[in-house]
């Protein structure tokens, strides 16, 4: 007989996402103590619990761990979309306040208490679907205390009473804003001299936006090096719109992960599988912007790269606060199997972050975070559109 | 004065869908009596009520509709999908029972109530986004007792509590029959003969999928001919995988719809014009099949063609029940704008059920059928992807 525990969830169908494939128990139970799963595995094995929740067959899956957000802004960019689609140049658009520019300026005006406001509807959408995770990225404030001020946000959405946990990543590095239009150099050194060691105690690691329209090569070395003298960990935006051989340097760090990828080259692969640095997918803003490059899964795959997928909310190329149309787009738009969709918002976004021990699979000694599903089959994730077949969602055992 | 009305809803910004673009009143109200609207325009014109609603400033537009879904099925072809995305050949896929006869053969075997019992959860989707009209159409029964059958569930959804009118379809040219397999020809005297005749009552348009894998041009001549004998209107999957040419013979019979439409050629398109057949686009159908030809969305503006989108909600080609991500994927993938994306949920998708006398836009006489948005604009309808800000929803004056 296994420990005794304080509730268990029985009469379920596991997708434990431990082991081969989605570690599927097919008449399963999980039992938590505390905040922490104590078993997890043949129902009939199951430990005596306090509570017992009655699953009627549903499936469990693990919380699911949307790992690359920007959900945390101001401003609305849809007279902007609306302005695209109606042929506007895009002078007239930059006239009428479009552009990244436009969120920055909008977040750099707002409180924190407005940052929290604003971003709490984006963070319903995602916690109604299962997400029990939430990475969240700085970016829109480009100066130190805007960029703190979006962290502080961040954090503050994980102790909103929403039973989600916020992961927060530092990405100074979004652009560079207009007060060092003309000296790039000087916000890089204003991100790695004062940014980063500002942020050391409110990030978990640090992003930048590796690209022609974004920061070069050297300067995010230099902002990698920077992260990494403070102990904070690295992601990269990557390969995007073109092949800067970033994901080569993000490894040559030992990242975390490197995101988006649709002009990684077989070498940036290998190095990526070297490092066991993870691959964010984000289909989101593939499908928004009407890319047409799809990222190399099949050698991603080959090399053996773990694949994640997440939402990459953001309000210029992927206004979309749903995970479960991430994993559909990801099936859809990129060919993923349903296994690596769902492993992709799980047990590999769980690695993105760092937070492989914690969470991500349904094992004991994780965090009891749980997603119930009113599917026949965890395909069904994956394959309808816009449905939410969320039954109910547990976090840290409750 | 107006005349008095039970209900006014004040204090908000009306998108009524009548007259230039989407016909916005800055401070507006709406006033019912009984189901019907009796007063739209300035809130300062309104009449006196017995009930006001204060909506706050928020957006009204009429309730949203739904013009082509095939929504009543039973089965679940998740366990395809997986399988497709995992390589298996259409031999495999065939022998775990995939395709659109694995649908029929699901359908068959459910009775009434088992087929509006899997329908409801994607009604209550459908109506969770604001709409309040949904076509549904048959086509997984192909035979005379299962075509009435669906077109029966269609009927009883509508009845069901949940707010919302169903206007019928009957598509029994959907698919050839396995038992008519060797005999077309044979299965068209059927629906000419025997299923139109019975459908007369049940349905308010015979629908046929013209296409190599569906009806020749001459069949659905024979079925459009038949189904005008019986009064009812007919509308056509036309041109989804090629040119047939039926966008111009569904014109020729007066065609309330021509359907899908990325074949369709400029000939089709000025048939189409000069019959006042309305193109209802569907980009969940384009998106899911990745599919790459665009409809010709310039020309149908250029010839005035109305243009409406739908979700096309089916378990084959389209398996979303949300008119919001339609109308996302309109703007996103098929580059309508904002305002052709809106009304073609409303005022078009109206005209293309027929019944643009009654319901599509809120005016003095037509139906008091309303969705209550909290948006800053219109736009944000559009531009947000899987977001859904409805407020409140208001169905025949209640
Ligand atoms: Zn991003
Ligand atoms: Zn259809």
């Amino acid at each position: 007989m296994a420990t005794p525990a304080d509730r268990l969830w029985t009469n379920a169908r596991l997708a434990t996402m431990a082991g081969e494939g989605l570690g599927a128990v097919d008449r399963g139970a999980v039992a938590a103590a505390g905040d922490t799963i104590v078993y997890a595995g043949p129902a009939q094995d199951a430990p005596d619990a306090a509570e017992i929740i009655d699953c009627l067959g549903r499936w469990i899956t693990p919380g699911l761990i949307d790992c690359h957000t920007h959900l945390v802004h101001a401003g609305n960019r849809a007279r902007e979309f609306e302005l695209r689609l109606a042929g506007a140049s895009y002078e007239e658009i930059a006239r009428a306040g479009g552009g990244i520019l436009s969120t920055v300026e909008a977040t750099r005006a707002a409180t924190v208490e407005e940052l929290v406001a604003s971003a709490l509807p984006r963070l319903d959408q995602l916690t109604g679907e299962g997400v029990t995770t939430v990475e969240i990225k700085s970016g829109y404030g480009l100066t130190l205390a805007d960029e703190i001020k979006m962290l502080r946000a961040a954090h503050l959405l994980g102790w909103a009473g929403r039973g989600v946990m916020t992961v927060r990543t530092l990405l100074a590095a979004h652009a560079v804003p207009p007060e060092y239009r003309d000296d790039p150099e000087g916000y890089v050194d204003l991100i790695c001299q004062a940014i980063i060691p500002a942020a050391r105690r409110e990030a978990h690691a640090v992003d930048a936006y590796c690209e022609g329209i974004g920061f070069t090569l050297a300067q995010v070395d230099r902002i990698f090096a920077a992260a990494r003298e403070h102990g904070l960990g690295v992601r990269m935006h990557a390969e995007q719109l073109s092949n800067m051989h970033g994901a080569a340097l993000a490894a040559r760090h030992g990242a975390l992960s490197a995101d988006h990828l649709e002009h990684l080259d077989a070498e940036g692969v290998a190095a990526m599988a070297a490092a066991g640095t993870v691959a964010v997918l984000l289909p989101g803003a593939f499908y928004f912007t009407r890319e047409t490059k799809l990222p190399p899964v099949q050698a991603l795959r080959d090399a053996g790269v773990p694949i994640a997928v997440a939402s990459d909310c953001n309000p210029g190329t992927s206004p979309m606060a749903s995970i479960l149309l991430a994993v559909n787009m990801g099936a859809t738009l990129f060919r993923l199997t349903v296994d690596e969709c769902l492993l992709g918002v799980t047990r590999n976004a769980a690695r993105a972050l760092g937070l492989g021990h914690l969470i991500g699979t349904i094992e004991p000694g994780k965090l009891c975070n749980l997603a119930i599903w009113d599917v026949e089959a965890p395909a069904e994730l994956a394959y309808r559109i816009g449905a939410n077949p969320l039954h109910a969602r547990v976090f840290r055992g409750i």
